[in-house]
């Protein structure tokens, strides 16, 4: 469409894209008679009968956490053995020191060598949220855009950055500077992974769901109040099956997914601000990077939430008696509600920060009652008083 | 939306993106009454209006190829000090052999310490088209994407990289193979800055301008073979004024934006294989990166279309006499029609690699009648016969 303005002739060209991923909860994603893996990301049921009835090798470049490797590296190869699977594994420690465009391109340097069919060979990455994120990045520069298939083994992974769309590594020490939007082809979720995780691993993932519940699902957090002990103990692992309505591993995870998917999906790059996603991701991310390694993404998170229940009781959106529930909830799932580094100078910079790259307002997300929310600035001396009762009262730990 | 099959229980997410972008042709870009190069990105007019009225400084980051800042630096710094922004001037040699990620590492540091507002302080990048694809893959990366405008100053990024979305860089020795497909919120089009361009770089443009008249537009083709001569030699600069109808700058460099835009808009993420501006690009790509830096892309892509030609005549899709004009008109524009690095061994490597990144069919563009194309595989055989013939007539550069 043309026009003509004071600035010259003008066209201007509106160009959609359309982006269709899809999130499969499956188990025994790793044995070899299960093809999930290789082609649960075709959903033109034509297509993916032409593919199964292929006699060509399959080929695939597989990107794996150095750790996730050392535990199911070799059932990973026996699958792609047994299915005749032309394939690399990489296995790189993906940690949060090294979340850098070094090891993406190390990464491209590897797929590069390995040759892929750029529209139809996905690159796999199986690993926790640092890992995802790396291959995530590697794979939608390649070639301008390679598809890629995100296996989460970390319950945080499972329920969040498998979900979206974000890539990205960390950049001049700021969290996540430099990423893309692009969405995986396809995410497929296997609770198995998750029993062997660490027990603080679990409550990290924990925090994140509880995110979720507080903004969005007063039942999920219901659920955590009363049955977050018995996941965390149980590991996510369930007897009963895979959609058992009384399993609350089961039900648990499906709530989280469906309500990140409701909040994810209409706003894959992020054009609106107002994310309830975003709830205890205000100051967290400054917290995280000064403290690295000491506190886990989900924990940094969980002493944000725990400020901001703090917030909103000092606004009148929660009652004592919800800051409380909300408070010994964190505290039963064994997630950290207070930290000294969190200081309010710390707090106040990314504050700063946030409202220069929102348009002018922090339109921070804020709990009213369980499981709803508003979006608010709030001045600074009630966030002040917030603080100062939250240090009187959680900073000495006595809760537990 | 949810389903269960044998992989499991799915939820496919459907998440459609829009990019609008504004493309101008405007004049006195660098004059600082003009406020194009500041605000023609923003198309709401009370968001304009508000902008205008605004007293704050505006805040840009601006990266200029090395040789143009040289030129323009100084007016480039005049117009930014006369409009008291907020500024930092980053030349740079943006040649093919710099175009790395190397280069994209140090525009993002300095664009990080510079500091910019993510959503509403667009990153301004002054150039050719590498530059242009530099700095936009750059943009594309900083917090997930980062507005950016575009402003070619080679009569080939004029007409080529200003319009699509395309950004990138080269990677183990091949071209663009790291990259998005972000585009600019907008490019910014003077004509001005093609006259201090060398002769060569006339003829290197015309190639991209004849690659959409052969594909699309007869009235386009036969323009450049009248008034071809004439363009390379007034370098674009026209005394009638921006619109004239009978100005032979203003009508081709409109003809080539509108041919340009009718294919890029609908297929910006070239999801579509057929792609009518890939005519030239399919052998070019080997043997430019081969011979660096002696062709320059243009050149490189009029040796590939001069062989094409050579493809469709083999095939009865033009005539000899066809054939003849478009050879003529080719070196009328004083652009190569042969090169000894374009073997036949390198001819059959390029096309199967686009055959293994582009679904099994070759789909190349041949022109058929002057002015139309249409998309084919073409056999060994032919491809040989006609590359004998092309050899035969050309090599001895004896039609100049």
């Amino acid at each position: 469409c043309e026009s003509t303005s004071s600035h010259g002739t003008s066209w201007t060209v509106v160009s959609p894209i359309t982006f269709t991923y899809t999130v499969t909860q499956t188990h025994d994603l790793l044995n070899p008679n299960n093809d999930t893996l290789l082609m649960g990301h075709i959903r033109d049921p034509e297509r993916l009968e032409a593919f199964r009835s292929n006699t060509k090798p399959i080929k695939r470049f597989v990107v794996m956490d150095e750790t996730v490797y050392n535990l199911y590296g070799s059932q990973v190869t026996d699958y792609l053995e047994a299915r005749n699977v032309s394939y690399r594994i990489l296995p790189l420690p993906t940690t949060e020191e090294n979340k850098s465009m070094d090891t993406v391109l190390k990464i491209l340097e590897e797929l590069h060598r390995f040759g892929i069919a750029r529209r139809t060979e996905p690159v796999i990455a199986i690993g926790g949220g640092v890992c995802l994120d790396i291959v995530g990045l590697a794979a939608s520069l390649y070639r301008r855009r390679t598809p890629y298939i995100r296996v989460p083994t970390t319950l945080l992974s499972y329920i969040d950055a498998s979900v979206g769309a974000k890539t990205g590594v960390n950049f001049a020490d700021c969290k996540n500077k430099l990423g893309t939007y692009i969405a995986p082809v396809a995410a497929f979720l296997d609770r198995a992974f998750i029993q062997s995780l660490p027990r603080r691993h679990i409550s990290n993932g924990l925090a994140e769901m509880l995110k979720m519940a507080l903004m969005k699902h007063k039942g999920l957090f219901e659920l955590l109040e009363t049955k977050g002990r018995f996941l965390l103990d149980s590991k996510f692992q369930s007897t009963t099956g895979l959609r058992g309505k009384a399993d609350p591993a089961s039900v648990s995870t499906r709530l989280a997914i469906e309500t990140m998917l409701e909040e994810l999906a209409p706003n894959l790059w992020e054009d609106d601000l107002d994310r309830l996603v975003d709830f205890g991701h205000l100051i967290s991310p400054e917290l995280e990077m000064k403290v690295l390694p000491c506190l886990l993404h989900g924990e940094a998170v969980n002493i944000d939430m725990a400020y901001m229940v703090y917030v909103s009781c000092e606004r009148g959106l929660l009652t004592e008696v919800e800051k409380l529930r909300i408070i010994n909830c964190m505290l039963r799932l064994e997630l950290p509600v207070w930290h000294q580094d969190f200081t309010f100078a710390l707090l106040q910079k990314a504050l700063s920060d946030r409202l220069q790259h929102s348009g002018g307002l922090v339109r921070m997300p804020l709990p009213t009652g369980l499981g709803r929310a508003i979006f608010n600035d709030t001045c600074d001396n009630t966030l002040y008083s917030a603080y100062e009762k939250w240090c009187d009262e959680l900073s000495s730990g006595s809760k537990e």
